[in-house]
This record gives C-alpha cells, structure tokens and sequence, in this order.
C-alpha cells in the first residue's frame, strides 16, 4: 500500500501522517510507502519502518501534479488547499490552487494510463452550500457557495464525480464540517473564532468573539476529521454510488452551547477569558455558512463523529494538552 | 447597445440574430452593434442598419476571449458549447470549448477593467441535474450531472455566480429544456430523436425512435429559447437575487403524448412514420435525465412557454415549414 497525502505539512495532513504512521496499515493492508507533498516539504513522520518520500512541491505548477503521482500511489488523500479567508482575498490564488490545482492531479491521474485508478479522498467543505437555508440541510440541497473558496470546492466536487463515473479515477468527495479545536495559532480563516474561543481560554490566554452567542455551526473535531478520510479511503464504491460527494456528520450546537461545554469542563476562570468584539465583517460571512445538516447518507455509510461539543473539547485536551488545563 | 452573441451560428444563435434583427433593440435601447462569434464566421444579418462584426474566433484559444469582449458589449448571450454526445464521446474537447472556453470569457470581462460589468446570459442545460430525481426537480434540488456535459454546465454555472457575486460579471444562466422541434438535420446530442419524431414525419420522411413510448421529458421550442434569451438579457439582478441560475419552464410530456399531438395536428399518415427501433445505450442515457420540473423562481420572474406540446408542433410548422405539412 502507498498512500500520498497532498497538503501534508497542514493541520490535518500532519494528524493523517501520524495515524497513518501509528496504524501501519489501511485498508487492511500494511503500508509500505508514504508520499508526504506540500508547498513546504512536510515534516519525515519518525519510527515509520516503510518508506517516506517527503517533498516541496505545488500540484497547480506544470509537472507538479504528475510527478506527485509518479510512483503511483494507491490511496491519494487530496488535502492542498488555500483556506476560505485567503481565496476570498485573494481571488487568483484560489482559483489556482484549490481548482487548477485540483484538476491538475486529475488530469495527472486520467493521462498516467488506463490501468492506473486510485482511490482519490477529496476534502471538501460544507462551505459548498450558501444560505438561505432549510432547518436541517438534506443530502439533496443544491450546491450555492456564497464564498471564492465554496465555489472551488464545489466545482472539484463536480470534476471528481465525473472523473470517476468515466473510470479515469476512484473518487469519494468528503464535505468537513468546521474543524474544531484547531491547534496552534489562527490561520485565515475566518471560522478560526469557533476554535479560538475553545483553544486560548484553556490555554490561559485571552480570546476574542466576533459573532453572537447565539450563531449555530456544524463542528468536528481534527480527531474526527482523520478518522472520516481514513473511512472513506476504505469505502465500498458500489455501496456508495454515483454520488460521490457526501456531507460529512457533525455536532450542531450555538457559540453559547459552545461556551457552556467548556465551562462545564474547565470552570468559570477558563470561560471567562473570552471577549466579545462583535466585527461585522466576520458575521456578515458566517450569516451566510450552513447551521446544521441531515447527513443520512455518511450515516449509512458508517461515518461517525462526536456525540457532543463537550466530546470535541476533550479530545482537543487529550490530543494536544496532554490532558492539562491552565486554569 | 452592443450585443455579443458567442455561438452565433448555431441554431439558437441565428434565430436569437434574427429576433434582434427583426425587433431592433434590447432592453428598451436600441442595437447599435451586433458581435457575432462561432468558430466558423457565422452569416451577417440582413437588413440590419446598425454595425455587425461576424468573426470566426475560438474563446476557447489564447486571446480569442479578450478579443470577443473586445468592444465592450453591453450585453452577453454566451451559447457557444459542444452538445452532449460530443462531449460524452470527446472529454477533452468538451471540457476545452464547454468549461476553459467559458472560464476564458469569464477571465477576460474580469481582467477588461472595474467598469467594464456586462450582463452575460449563459445557456446551461437541465443535463445539470442526474437520477434519480424526485417526481418534480425543484428549484433548490442539487446538481448531480450524469454527463461530462452536465458537469461542464454545472461548473460554469458555479463560476457565473461566483463571478457575479464578486461583481466581475452580471450574470445570469439559464437551463434550458430539450429544445424541440430542431430544424435541419440530426446533431450529435443524445436527445436528437425528440426533433426527429416530429420534424421527419412532417417533412414526409421516416423517423427513428430509439426509447419507449412512456419516456417523460421537459420541453420547449426554439421560440422560447428565444424568448428566454431575451428576457433573461432584462432581468432585474435585484429581484433575480444570488441564486443567479434558473430552471426554465417547459411542456413535460411523454413520447406517447408528442406523437398523440403530431397525430391530431397533422393526422395518421404523418404520425406512421414512426419507427420504432430500441436503442439501449441511447435508452441508458435517457434513464438518467431529468423529467419534470417545479421552475417557481423563473415563472415568478416572468419567464414563459408553450402550454402544450400541441403549441411547440404549430411553432415549428409556423418557422420552419411556412405553414405547410407534407402529408
């Protein structure tokens, strides 16, 4: 088995990596191979006995995506990407990366031969989907991004249920709620909040709250997010069908549940730290992010999650504090 | 006014040509220039008197776009494409001309300057929506396209609306029925056979049918194409809201119906030249498209049909056959 993770030196590529290194297998055959690609070269996973080609590479340059695929990877996570804040500052980038890059590993994959069709895990994101919106949105909703960012992930979505119905590829799109508790420090996106009010707080520090209490989000933990892409790499194709791209399941829950949980977990101290800074700009976007989701297909298909936003902040404790809180 | 039409040859093309020839102004402003582009230079109006440039030209080529949207027009009828069997059985020519030639249109109104926003009306197709499908498509059911052709569609739709969010474009698509009765002779779309079974007969020529008689499609006349064209060119983006792409209305009927109106417009001897010869792959393809539709928002914004598959008969009697059937 040879797996190539795209995006690897990200967030949720280093988490794939390790669980990927700690299981030794997937799909219920031993790895033997690791191809680790970002712009930056990824970090050498340790104690890894297979082997590791760890690389800094852009898929979107010409030759980028075929020589990702050069050694013809049976398993291909495609996590590269430029996060919603960026691709809607930066129009061109977006395009670029999360659409040209994308088909560019497509076409990579149809024109290396016919004999030559692995199963691609796609991450996509929930930011496909634009208000206004029904209570709970059903697998069948169209697709109306309000974001540069959405439309690229939706029109990806549309390549690789293509590419996979004509047999170039063997596709499974997995739309990721919001992930949370992100670890580190704030990227651009402009979900960051919904970590921030969880991370800094427990790590003795202050943060800041742009939005109302009373906003409702669709969330997961990183924990969670590794173990969707490693269950849809092992996915019955025919049991999953023609449509290839599913919502992912989620924990629904408002700031003010959010803020609850972690009271309940780490005391008053720790949920006093954070400030309200209402910043219209970062609501108007959110007004228009989904809420809350039916996911009955990923369901059905044994895709799992969190049964709570408390679940989702101790894993954040146990994965990244060592289990301690700086009260 | 200055009117773009891409695709100005083919079918619809010319009879939009026509139509704006024959009204002489759009929107309530009167034509000045006619652009007219296909990748064979398509015929000039006569009896135009305001300037008309015919250019063979490719959007899809290194320039070809800037040099479409060169003059600035005020108003955009972008229908250039492959049909669906041509893009089924050519993947890269359909991705080139149906997607990158649209992206190109799209780059060159973005990067043609800040005040440069024309109103560009895209055709897309109800080859966006794929089985299965519930009893009638509604106007937030999601895209699903079951063809490399309803993929293309469907992402441009994605770009135009993302486009016109940002502001670059004002954009509006519009997913039109199986256009029937066709004139002239068979193309390579998979829907062909709706045209012939009418257009054949009445010309006192056999036609094939390759499906069952209970074969439920949505229809509507180039006319209406037409109609819907023009109306879409005057929309209110205001009113039209960000959901900028619209199901078309159309007459839903069976195979059994057309011929059962054929037969009483036309009478028995027409209507026996039918034959019926069973065509699987082309009854596989069929199976997966759309067949009814619930289009509120368009109806809500002012678009019509035919209200009978009586109506598209006459329609085409009245274009194309001046009045006379061979009977």
């Amino acid at each position: 088995m040879h797996v190539l993770i795209t995006g690897a030196a990200g967030m949720i590529g280093r988490k794939l990596t390790a669980r990927l290194v700690a299981f030794g297998a997937l799909n219920n055959k031993r790895i033997e191979k690791l191809t680790l690609i970002d712009v930056g070269a990824p970090p050498r996973p340790e104690q890894f006995p297979g082997k590791v080609e760890a690389l800094a590479s852009d898929i979107a340059a010409p030759g980028g995506a075929q020589a990702a695929i050069a050694g013809r990877p049976d398993v291909i996570f495609h996590l590269a990407g430029v996060v919603s804040g960026e691709a809607e500052l930066d129009f061109e980038k977006g395009m670029r990366v999360n659409l040209d890059g994308s088909r560019a590993l497509l076409e990579a994959i149809r024109t290396a031969g016919e004999d030559y069709r692995p199963r691609l895990v796609f991450t996509s994101s929930i930011a496909v989907f634009g208000a206004p919106f029904p209570e709970a949105i059903a697998d069948d909703f169209h697709l109306t991004p309000l974001t540069s960012y959405g439309t690229q992930k939706a029109i990806v979505e549309l390549l690789l249920a293509d590419y996979t119905r004509r047999g170039f590829v063997d596709g499974v799109g997995i739309r990721l709620p919001s992930i949370v508790v992100r670890p580190g420090r704030p990227n651009k996106a402009a979900s960051g909040f919904f970590s921030s009010i969880i991370r800094e707080p427990l790590a003795g520090e202050e943060a800041v709250l742009p939005v109302e209490d009373s906003v409702l989000h669709w969330h997961a933990s990183p924990r969670s997010a590794v173990g969707f892409l490693i269950h849809a790499a092992g996915l019955d194709a025919a049991a999953l069908g023609p449509r290839i791209n599913l919502t992912m399941p989620g924990v629904c829950c408002t700031v003010a549940e959010q803020i609850a949980a972690l009271r309940r977990i780490a005391g008053d101290k720790v949920a006093s730290r954070i400030r309200r800074a209402p910043d219209p700009l970062v609501s108007r976007i959110v007004a228009g992010w989904p809420r809350r989701f039916d996911p009955a297909r990923a369901l059905r298909l044994g895709f799992s999650v969190e049964a709570s936003f408390d679940e989702i902040i101790r894993a954040h404790i146990e994965d990244e504090l060592g289990g301690k809180i700086t009260a």
